[in-house]
């Protein structure tokens, strides 16, 4: 086994981080290492948004509700950009309707994600720390208006990277058996009694973490996530993405 | 600058194999080093389907309309899955309609994709070459029919991992202002002028890498990709996403 996936094995999602700060020239090298992944089509579609400004890393702390956001030595902002290419489209007086459709959708968030990961990845070889941050999506309206987002825009998470104040434990990964099939899909029968094993490493693992966190199970998380209650903003995430001229069809 | 982030600087998609197998013990590492990758609240919303029998590899290759899909000695679907918490929380006696919302299906999404970068990035430090494979969604209902994905999944394209058979040069990335900003979105002014460098340098890779293929710029091409017709199973793609309960509201 090589480093690379010696680091992969080892991801941990960072939550604290120290007061110390990243060199450009390191930004600008996990940048590069986001832009250097695969694209569907070679098309590009995502964009990088960093921020610098206290204010506004202070203004996505309280939209995502977690304090370390404003914490870290540099946050990120993923966007899914099919603005870019229907500006290029539209200077040489193309069409751009075919970009609202939920094939380019599909593919820029693809682009999007895949070049956020290198940049993980790339922070963590590092001895960096970092966590993705869906919880930007509590509000997509307001990140949308917090970073002057375009129409064919749309924020997918941030992600935080920063030096390590804190070493968690490894968390334990579902059974191989329960994620990976052969050739066609095998869906979970007797689900409680197949997870059993995994609930009870799950229940232990949070039990070391943190003794004074109430202790649960996988499944259990599951059900709980699963049937408590949407809020109003999180129902709203299709309309948002519609009025940023997304998914149209 | 260490090892893992000059293998992410030095990503290039293989799209040609050699005969040499992969061992199993590889192939396993290989998942769980996609395992082993964020997601969503540690909820897992992904599953891998491992594709070996000749036949399936044949008729995904030809939903691709390449080749070399059913060439490489590894091939994987990754599936967005919302269908196992569903049947976790079905087992417990939960409703499981917040799962065909679309912050559920973003949110598995983003899971498929990170694990499957992962992969990628094991794959290409093990030194074999990895193609993304977009191309399953040419007609993703097919796909849907040959691997047996249940309601709350749905492909998100594949991956083809081998020996690599060809060592194609670099393709010159988007100039890093034209993909990164701080504190707020900039809209590419004046596109043509702003790219015609890069432009350029595309050019060059097009002319360098093949001279009996078409050589052409990076806007021609967004503008030819943009303003070309769409497949009607391209257009159907929304439709497909909804019949599998994904994307309800």
């Amino acid at each position: 086994m090589n480093e690379t996936v010696q680091k992969l094995l080892n991801h941990r999602s960072i939550r604290s981080f120290t007061d110390e700060k990243i060199p450009q020239e390191q930004v600008d090298l996990l940048i590069d290492a986001a832009q250097h992944a695969s694209t569907s089509n070679f098309f590009q579609q995502y964009s990088i948004i960093g921020i610098t400004d206290p204010e506004k890393k202070k203004a996505l702390a309280k939209i995502g509700n977690q304090h370390y956001i404003a914490e870290a030595a540099r946050l990120f902002v993923f966007v899914i950009d099919l603005n870019r290419n229907a500006a290029i489209a539209e200077a040489k007086e193309k069409p751009v309707d075919v970009l609202s459709s939920t094939d380019f959708f599909l593919r820029a968030f693809s682009d999007t994600v895949i070049a956020a990961q290198n940049l993980v990845v790339a922070a963590e070889s590092l001895s960096y720390g970092a966590v993705y941050l869906g919880s930007i999506l509590n509000d997509p309206q307001a990140v949308i208006d917090l970073l002057k987002l375009p129409k064919l825009t749309f924020p997918a998470f941030g992600v935080a990277v920063g030096h390590p104040n804190q070493s968690p434990q490894l968390k334990p990964r579902l059974p191989k058996e329960a994620v990976y099939f052969e050739n066609e899909y095998h869906p979970l029968e007797q689900p409680l009694d197949f997870l059993k094993d995994y609930d009870h490493e799950v229940n232990q693992y949070y039990d070391l973490r943190n003794a004074n966190r109430r202790v649960d199970t996988f499944t259990n998380q599951i059900a709980k996530a699963v049937s408590g209650a949407q809020s109003e903003n999180k129902k709203k995430i299709l309309d948002t993405l519609k009025a940023q001229e997304l998914l149209q069809y």
